[in-house]
């Protein structure tokens, strides 16, 4: 085993048994080196690895820290539920209902869901959490409108527990293009709180509405992605 | 014509003449409503429009700017060169190249090119801007690293004019599949100097491994594009 590699194994080691935990900061590369009884370019090469894999952050001017790698996002690449992405990555999905109820479209959900201001449209603001790495922190607030008029009986339905694309598909609707902006956003105020995020820090923004094969907009969805518990992957094939 | 788009287009004439610049602070909804003579919803409606196209921002606490829209970037979705992309969309493209020169791979970059630490590899930095938007605020920062082996005589090409796809092509090296990761990474030190970006600010950063239809890896890029001057465009179809 290369020498980069054992210096690797002991500080997973000691994140799995608890006793380096997120936010502690580690040695400097000199002490590491001590520690260790290695060189500096071998302590530099195990904490770049680490680093490449989300375990640790470094800090310019501060030092190295434990983290906990992002959650890997596919869902912008395809048109899935989010349990269904979770579940095929061996995670366990949660899911928090915030709200969901009857209410109107604004200018802009009216604009993206070809509806006029004032329709009725349901709202349902959900916060995804995946066991056992994201329990506190959620992974996703997402917030969902649908037009009222295609999917009534949809309020009927328990939505902590089924997928939303699952129960429009058994109202025989089917999602079939979906078109996703991607930003950053800040989070702040009752966002950042639900969230459990600090005021201020950077999320990724999706807005996305989802067509049936007529191209009929049938869902309009604003998601924030906190920064440091996300990254998305897109492989794309010519 | 609603009267909320009499104040949209009043507003767009200003930005348009150079009335009203990028950071310049808007009246309030209140005056507004005064100015044009009209309610405050109807303020609001021209508000929330305006800022959902990207023309001002609604800053909690300190009021209403004007800001540029941002760029819409659909790379993400297909293996385009930058070049190609910006045309389709009627923009003009400029490239800066800031280093273009054969280095030596470090741990992450020979770990992405299946390459051997200390490996010569062609390093090439390039900043990208758009006109007449992004004449001095760029898109992109973007450092690719290829395979010195595959294309040894690529430093002899003008990558400031040409497409490094193009130039691939040429040598015969076709990218088939590309893997990227998208994250959010601070911008700080000279990566902020160079993309004339405040400190500490938010960049949407992309890394990507491009591969043959063998599955070579033939090049690693890394590439922060500045929050504030880009979004993603992602479309799918089932």
């Amino acid at each position: 085993m290369p020498l980069y590699k054992e210096i690797i194994d002991d500080i997973m080691h000691r994140i799995q048994m608890g006793q380096l935990k997120e936010g502690d900061m580690l040695p400097t590369e000199m002490e590491l080196s001590i520690l260790f009884g290695v060189s500096r370019p071998t302590v530099r090469t195990a904490l770049l690895k680490l680093a490449n894999e989300g375990y640790i952050t470094r800090v310019k001017g501060k030092g190295t820290f434990i983290t906990r790698p992002k959650l890997v996002q596919e869902s912008t690449s395809f048109i899935e539920s989010y349990n269904q992405e979770m579940r095929e990555k061996g995670l366990s999905p949660k899911t928090e209902v915030l709200e969901f109820r009857a209410t109107r479209a604004n200018e802009i959900i009216a604009e993206k869901l070809k509806l006029n201001k004032g329709d009725k449209v349901i709202k349902l603001k959900r916060l995804r959490f995946v066991e056992p790495d994201f329990e506190e922190n959620p992974v996703v607030l997402t917030t969902v409108h649908i037009p009222y008029k295609i999917a009534p009986n949809l309020l009927h339905y328990d939505l902590e527990n089924t997928s939303l694309y699952d129960v429009l598909k058994q109202q025989n609707i089917v999602i079939q293009r979906v078109e996703r902006e991607l930003e950053i956003k800040m989070l702040y105020g009752k966002t950042a709180r639900l969230l459990n995020a600090k005021e201020n820090s950077p999320a990724h923004f999706i807005s996305s509405v989802g067509y049936t094969r007529d191209g009929t907009p049938v869902e309009y969805s604003e998601s924030f992605y906190p920064a440091d518990r996300n990254k998305f992957l897109i492989k794309i094939t010519r």
